[in-house]
C-alpha cells in the first residue's frame, strides 16, 4: 500500500512518517507541501532525516487519490479545511490530525478564531477516539492530544456517572512540543527550562472538544474547568482530573470501572491500587497510562492520565485510526513499550 | 549579632547561610551539627562553598545560647523536637525551619509517623506565617514551602468566605529540592528529567498544616484535596488551587480581594486580570506572585502561587521572621529581585 | 528463534529488550537473572515495562544454552568474567555488551580493579566494532559507548595516516545513562541538572580499548588525552575530536576520506562541509553521525562524533553484531530514523 | 552615585540591573532605551521584574552625563560604536559590555560583519579584563564570556611560558544565555533540551579577543583552536583547555604557578590537585573556578574554567570594573557565594 502524508515538517508529521515507515502494511510513504511551491528533498525540511532521499512534492488533490490509498494530514488548524475538500467530494479515505473536523462549524470558529469548513464536509467527518469509536468514516477527524489523555481518563466516570458532573476540574501539563515549532518568546530555552507557565487558561481549544464528547456519554456534564501548564519537558501530557464522587465509593470500585472499560484495549493500562503514572512510562509508545485514587475525607476523585503527545496523542492514534479503516490488525506499526529511560 | 545555624548541610541550610552572610544586621555565623562527632571544614560539608573558611563545630546548647542571640534550625523533621529543648526551657529565641513544632503532638505523630516534641514544649512554638503572624513567640515554626505557597493563595478567598469551603483543590508542583539530599531511585536525574511523579497523593505533611491555618481563618473548610507533582526543576513551586465560588463573582471582584489584603506586604505581588505568574519570577527572590481568575460557566475560581521553595518556602521566610523577632525592616538582608534569567 | 538475555534491569538491557521483542528474527526473549534469587515479574524489574507478563528465572548456564540460540549479557564489568566461562567452553554464542573481554588480562586489571577473566577464555572473544569487524568469533566483546563513538570518528584518520599521532585530545560528553543505575550524590538531579561535571579525568576504562584498536590501525599512535564531562541530558555522547593534521589538507579533502571508508555503511553517516552533528539527530537510533572541519590556521583536524550510548554504543551495535553472527540482514531490528523531536 | 545603564532588556543588562540596586555605592539606577522612541516602564521590558516602578528613558547623551557618574552599555554588538562617541569625546567614564571597543578596527570588521568605531574612539579604550588591568581608562571594554573564562584558565601557562604555544585547544561549552534573548530554530526549548548543537566552528568572535591577550602576554602564541557547543542549562560556561606542556612538568608544579598568580585575587579559585569545578558552584557569583591536571603520558596540561556567563563573564565584571575605576573596595556589591543549589 501507498500512502500520503502531508505536513512532514511539524513534529506530528516527523512523528508520523518514522511510523509509516516501518508500518508493515505501508509500502511506499508519498510526501507533499501544502504551500506549493517546489519540490524539497526531505532531509532539508527535516534535518535530523539526514538518511532520508524522498522529496516533498506539491500537493495535488488527483495526484493524490491517484498514486495513493490514503492521506494523512498532520497540518495546522485552517490548512484542511480547504485543502481536502475534493478527496471529501471523492470520499477517499482520509485522516486528519488537525482540528478542523473535529467540532460543529460555530464551535470551531469560537474556539479558533476562522472560519469553519463546509458544513456538508464537517458532516461527513468522525471522531476518532480509538478506543471508542469502532464505526469511522472515511474522513477521521484524528483527536488533540489533551482531548486525548482526558477523555481517556474520564471516560468510565462519565460514563457510569460515577462523578458529579458539574465538578470536574482537569489541570493538564504538557511539554513543548505539543505547541508545534513556532518561535516564540515564551518558547525559547531559557523561558521554559526551570519554568512552569499556564497558557490559555479556560481558553484551549481542546476544551470544545472534550466538552462535546463528555455531553454524548452523559448528557448532564455541563462544562470543565480546565488549565494548561508547560512544563520543562520535549514530550508528555499529564491530565490530573478531579471531580466529586457521585456517591460515596472506593479506589477498588473505581478501579474496577476502569478496567472492565479497558480491559480490551492493548493501549490503555490501569495501574493497581497506590500507584500513579510517570510521563516517562509512556515516552516513545503509543500507550495510555491511568493511576486512580479515591479521597473519602473530601470525597473527592483523582485520575491521572498520561500519554505521548505526539504519539498517542497525534501519529500514534492516527495509526490506530489507519489500522482500523483498513482492518488492520489493532497494533500494527506500534511500538508496544516506551523509549525507556 | 552573632547568629547560629544547625543543618547548613542540607539544601534550605545552605541558602540560610549564604542570606545571614549579607545580611546587614548578623556580623558572623556560627555553625553547629546535630549529630556531634569531630569539627568539619564548611567547604568539606558544602562543597559549592569552597570559598569559606569556617568550621562547623558540634551543638552544645550552652555554647550555642552563649554565643548567639538566636538559632536557627533547617534540619530535617525529627531533630529539633528533643535538640532544642534546652533553649526552649530558657526562652532562648529559636527559627525552626523544620515541621516539628507546626502541629499539635497528635497530628504530628499521624502524619510523620513518630513521636511528637513534649506538650509544653509545643505549647510555647507560634507558626511563623510571615504575612499574617505578628505576634511571633520566642519559638518561631517557619512554615513548610507547600504550606507557604498554598496559603498565601487562599487566605483572601477563605478569610472572607468568597469560596465553598468543601471544594478546594490544590494541584501543587515543586521542584527536586523540596525533597532535600536524601538518595532515591525516584530522584535521581535519569528519573527526574523529561518526567513527571507524583507523590504522597492525599499523604503529605503539609496537609494538615495547611488545613490548621485555614480552619483558624474560617472554620467552615472540612479539608482540602492536595496532591504534589514533582517537575523536573530544581527550585520552585506552583500551587495550582482550584474552588467554587461561594456566590457568583467576577476575576475583578476577586482581585479586589487580594490587593486588599496584600496591599502593605512587600514579598507578595498580585498581578493584574488575564497574567498568570511563572516559576522564574520568583526563583532567587523571597516573593510570592498571585494569579487569579474566575470562570463564569463552571463558577470556577483559579488562584496560581508561585514561590522559590528554599527562599520564600524556608530561608527567606526564616529571615522576615528574624526580622520581625527583632523588630528589623521587614526587607532587609532579603534580595528584591529574582534571579533572571 | 528463541534468545537469551541477562541484565534487563540496567538501561542497555531495557534498551536491549526492547529491539530484540521487535527484531524479525526473534520469537522469544528469555530473561535470566544472574544473581540468583527467586523468580521476578519483569514489571516489577522494570516499572516502566508495565505491559510486560514475562519472568525473569535465576540464570543457569546448561538452561540457557538449551533454550536459546545465543545469549546477550548487559551486565556491569565485573559479571561475565564468571559466569559465562561454561558457554565460552561450550563455544555457545555470546553478546557481552561489559568490558570484561575487551582487554588483556592485565590490562583490564589496571583500569577495572579487580581480576580478570582467564587468559584462555580471554583468548576466544573477538571486538565487535561492528563497522570494522568482520570475523567476529562465538564471543563477541561488544565496545563500550565511547570508545564506539571515538573510534568511528578517529578510524579514517589513524588508518590512513593523516594526523600526528602524538597529538590526540578527546573531549567526551555524555548523558546519564551511561553511567547506569547507581545512586551518587552526583547522580541526583539537582546535581546534573543545569550542570556539567568531569569524571575520571584521564582515567575512564574505555582509554585502553580505544587505544589499543587504534594501535591495530596504526602502531604509531601512543596514548590519546581523554576526559569524560557529564552533560544533563538523559541518553547521549559526543564525542569532539582534535588533532594536529600529518601534513597540511583541506575539509573537503578529509571528508573525502571519511565518506570511502564508511560508504557502504548503513549506520554511519557522514555530514557535508561546514555542518556539525547534534546528539538530538541520533537518540533513538543506531546511527553515528560525524562532522568534519580542519582549521588552516592552527592545523587543527577537529571531528565531531555522536551516537546515542544506549543504541549504538551499546543495544544497538549488539544488534549489528548478532546480525553478522547469524548471517541476517544488516539493519534486521534496528531503527532507521532517530526519535525526534 | 547615581549610574546609567543602557540595554536592560538583555540578559546581562537585567543581571547588571540587579547588581547595581544592591550595590551600597550606587543610589539611584536610571535606565536609557538605545533605540529611542517613547518612554517605557521597567516591568512590561523585563515582565520578571513585577515590582519595579522606575521607566526606561530615551537615551540621550547630554541628560546622560548630568544625571550620572558613569555609564553601563550592556546593549548587542554594534549599538556603542557609536551611541557613546558624544561620552568619549567627554571622557566621561564608560563600562561597555559589548564588543565594540575590544579590537583593532580591522579585526572588528573581519569577526563582527560590520564598521568599527572610529580609531581614535578605539584608541581611548582599555580591555578590561579585571585580574590582569589594573590601569583602566575611562573607557572600559569588558571583556567577553568565553575571553574571560579562557584567559583565566591560561593565564599564568601563557604568562610563564609553561606550555607549546602551538598547541592550545579551547573546547567551550557554554548555556543559552550567553547567545541573548534572539530567537532562532536552534534557541527553541526542543532544539536546546537533551541536545548538544556546535556553533561557529573556528569563528566565534571572542577568538581574536583571546588570542589578543595572549599575545600581549606571550607573542609566541600564534592563534588557538577554538570550539563553542551550545549545552542544555540558561547559565554558565565551561572553557576545557588543552595544550602541551613546554617541557615534562606535574600537577603539582602547575597548581604552584596557579595558586601564585591568583593569591590575592578575590574572584578566582584554583582547586586542589584531583578536583575539577562544575558549573553549578559558580552560578549566580562571580568567581572563576579553575582546576589543573597534568597527563605524564600524553605530555599535556588539562585546565577547567567555569563561569557564571552573566555574572563574571558580563555584568559581574563590569561591577569589579567599576569599583576599580572609583576606587571602592574589590568585592563591593558582589555576592561572595553561589546561588546553590
Amino acid at each position: 500500500m501507498q500512502v500520503a502524508l502531508v505536513g512532514v515538517s511539524g513534529y506530528s508529521g516527523m512523528v508520523l512518517y518514522r511510523l509509516l515507515k516501518q508500518h508493515p502494511a505501508v509500502d511506499q510513504v508519498n510526501l507533499y507541501g501544502h504551500q506549493g511551491g517546489q519540490l524539497a528533498a526531505l532531509k532539508t525540511v527535516v534535518p535530523a532525516f539526514q538518511k532520508e532521499t524522498v522529496n516533498v512534492r506539491p500537493f495535488d488533490a488527483a495526484t493524490v487519490m491517484t498514486e495513493n490509498a490514503v492521506l494523512f494530514c498532520a497540518t495546522s488548524a485552517g490548512v484542511t479545511k480547504t485543502l481536502v475538500l475534493p478527496l471529501i467530494a471523492a470520499d477517499f479515505p482520509v485522516i486528519d490530525l488537525s482540528g478542523d473536523f473535529r467540532l460543529p462549524a460555530a464551535t470551531y470558529t469560537k474556539w479558533y478564531h476562522q472560519a469553519a469548513a463546509p458544513v456538508q464536509a464537517l458532516a461527513k467527518a468522525s471522531y476518532g477516539l480509538a478506543e471508542f469509536n469502532h464505526r469511522l468514516t472515511h474522513y477521521v477527524a484524528n483527536p488533540g492530544c489533551y482531548a486525548t489523555a482526558t477523555l481517556l481518563g474520564l471516560a468510565p466516570l462519565v460514563q457510569q456517572h460515577l462523578l458529579d458532573p458539574t465538578s470536574i476540574v482537569v489541570d493538564a501539563k504538557s511539554g513543548l512540543s505539543g505547541a508545534g515549532k513556532k518561535l516564540t518568546a515564551t518558547s525559547q530555552f531559557t523561558m521554559v527550562n526551570d519554568n512552569l507557565q499556564l497558557y490559555k487558561v479556560n481558553q484551549h481549544q481542546h476544551i470544545p472538544e472534550i466538552v462535546q464528547q463528555l455531553k454524548q456519554w452523559w448528557s448532564a456534564v455541563p462544562a470543565i474547568e480546565f488549565t494548561t501548564t508547560l512544563i520543562p519537558v520535549t514530550r508528555g501530557i499529564m491530565s490530573t482530573i478531579y471531580a466529586k464522587a457521585a456517591t460515596p465509593t472506593t479506589t477498588a470500585a473505581l478501579l474496577q470501572a476502569f478496567q472492565q472499560v479497558y480491559a480490551d484495549q492493548p493501549f490503555v493500562q490501569v495501574l493497581p491500587a497506590g500507584e500513579m503514572p510517570t510521563l516517562k512510562q509512556v515516552i516513545g509508545s503509543n500507550d495510555c497510562v491511568l493511576g486512580v485514587n479515591y479521597n473519602p475525607v473530601t470525597k473527592t476523585i483523582l485520575v491521572v492520565s498520561v500519554i505521548d503527545n505526539l504519539m498517542k496523542g497525534a501519529a500514534g492514534q492516527a495509526i490506530q485510526n489507519f489500522n482500523q479503516l483498513f482492518q488492520l490488525p489493532a497494533t500494527a506499526g506500534l511500538p508496544s513499550l516506551p523509549v525507556f529511560p
